[in-house]
């Protein structure tokens, strides 16, 4: 028996099926026009899931569950998904439809909270009960697990801890409000603080090494300068930390997991981002004299999100 | 048979005995000394509770559990309280101790934290499995009850919402960082942004209501300005409405529970304080066209504390 899990993503559709250690046996993708009828769309991803299965020699026969990530949100309770920008969908009953089509057990839920559920079962949090995973890339992702389940809302709103104020009246936000954390700890909030930098210093080598150009600044430039112990990107690297670190504080202050996971583009920088972070977050606690949580970085990479869509139940 | 609840607050220790409609059908209180032995001081208050249980004409057998409720952090697993400042506790085995005494059922939990789980059983949000209760006094206390449990966090620290960082580099807070939450949401907040409106507008009602005294200004001066629309008491009302908008918001993309419970003096301003907020609290949500938790005033009022110290198990 395998479980399958859908990655819905800003590309494509990514779909894994998934034996019984968590392992992805057999991948395959799709790309779906967002023009299609919906009908249309959960016929083209069923039609993807029994090839998918049967390049790995099962049938349909062999499939124990659905589940799909979607990076927007959905009710886990009634199958339906509520909104998903990037398909351009609305109030659309993905579960319904799609048992239609193909009559398996069918769960949704936010990209973000299967990636952590995913992490907490067969990644660098298994065997906690709770954690929360904060994925760093253009935004700031998270998915809360407590008790072992992913906690997204009673309204299927919650674990948006990139839009929780960080800033009064702060940088303005592409929500349209003003200091969301995203803006302070996000890989474009890493660059826009570098681009500010290079303005003042032109000489910093962040600047030279992207021939001059601003627009060509990424996360990995400013983590590769400050390595290089160019004063600049020290200064950035530091001050980006320290805001992380607050970050991770205020987590802790208020839903003090187990472990808190870190995933995302700007992981990938490793010791060299945790090691500052572990370091200098405590200070942030309110009740910093007592164990606090672990930080870790995320092990399962880019299949968290097909791991953890075939965990839903 | 009733329940015994104790709250351990800063100038006393009250206790109720609460029946089975969670109602306190007798109280008694005692001062105790910090600078007793602590086995003398829990020796005092287990005498209370008989007391307390005998006046309301009951018997020692009739006692139930005995819950305790403290302004600080403690470990339900354990029983012990691990930091009561206002008691100079400090992993001190509570549990142990009382039954050495009085051999019933003890439970230990933070103060809001009882509060926030009475509300939910008996008070404003009654029938509800999820919700996140903001104490407004002099700072910000919070509980957040999820799947009918009390959420305190993996190491007892968590539900911290006064110390999230609100306003990066902002206000320095008693804690020793700079802006935590409370630093724009208590009354204390209130208060000090009325004391710096008034420094400049010294003609504000705010100064002559109170003899034209900064210090004498409390959270009920500004609301009563307000009300009778002095102009810089509107606008430090307003921006005080804002920040608490940001701050319920908050508490909504993270967590998104059933509903938001507000209890400390400044609720007391009801409906002025209430109607606003709630119309303009959605605007910082992220996904604000979903349906969202209501916010209501806590309805327990002082009692909470007991009849929620009663509630533990």
């Amino acid at each position: 028996m395998v479980r399958i899990g859908i990655d819905i993503g800003g590309t494509g559709i990514q779909i894994g099926a998934v034996n019984q250690e968590n392992r992805i046996i057999q991948e395959g993708s799709i790309h779906t026009h967002t023009d299609l009828p919906f009908e249309e769309q959960v016929r083209q991803i069923a039609g993807c899931v029994l090839s998918t299965v049967r390049a790995a020699g099962l049938s349909e026969d062999d499939i124990e569950s659905v589940g799909i990530g979607i990076p927007g949100i959905a009710s886990a309770k009634t199958g339906e998904v509520i909104k998903c920008t990037n398909m351009k969908w609305a109030h659309v009953p993905f579960r319904d439809v799609f048992r239609g089509i193909l009559d398996k057990p069918v769960f949704i839920d936010n990209d973000a909270n299967v990636a952590a559920l995913a992490e907490s079962v067969a990644g660098i949090s298994a065997g906690t009960s709770s954690s929360v995973f904060i994925t760093i890339g253009t935004g700031i992702g998270s998915g809360i697990i407590l008790n072992g389940r992913i906690w997204s809302g009673a309204h299927h709103i919650g674990g948006e801890l990139g839009h929780v104020i960080f800033d009064l009246d702060g940088v303005p936000c592409s929500c349209g409000n003003h200091g969301c954390l995203e803006r302070y700890c996000s890989a474009t909030a890493l660059i826009r603080m570098a681009r500010e930098a290079v303005s003042d210093h032109p000489e910093s080598m962040i600047l030279g090494s992207v021939g001059n150009d601003p627009s060509a600044i990424e996360a990995k430039t400013v983590f590769d300068a400050a390595r290089a112990e160019d004063p600049v990107a020290l200064s950035v690297y530091n001050r980006y930390i320290d805001c992380l670190a607050q970050a991770v504080a205020s987590v802790v202050n208020l839903l003090d997991p187990e472990i808190i996971v870190l995933g995302g583009g700007v992981s990938k920088a490793g010791d060299f981002l945790l090691t500052p972070l572990v370091s200098r977050y405590p200070k942030y606690v309110l009740f910093n004299d007592q164990p606090l949580p672990p930080v870790r970085i995320a092990t399962l990479g880019s299949e968290a999100g097909i791991i953890g869509a075939a965990m839903l139940s």
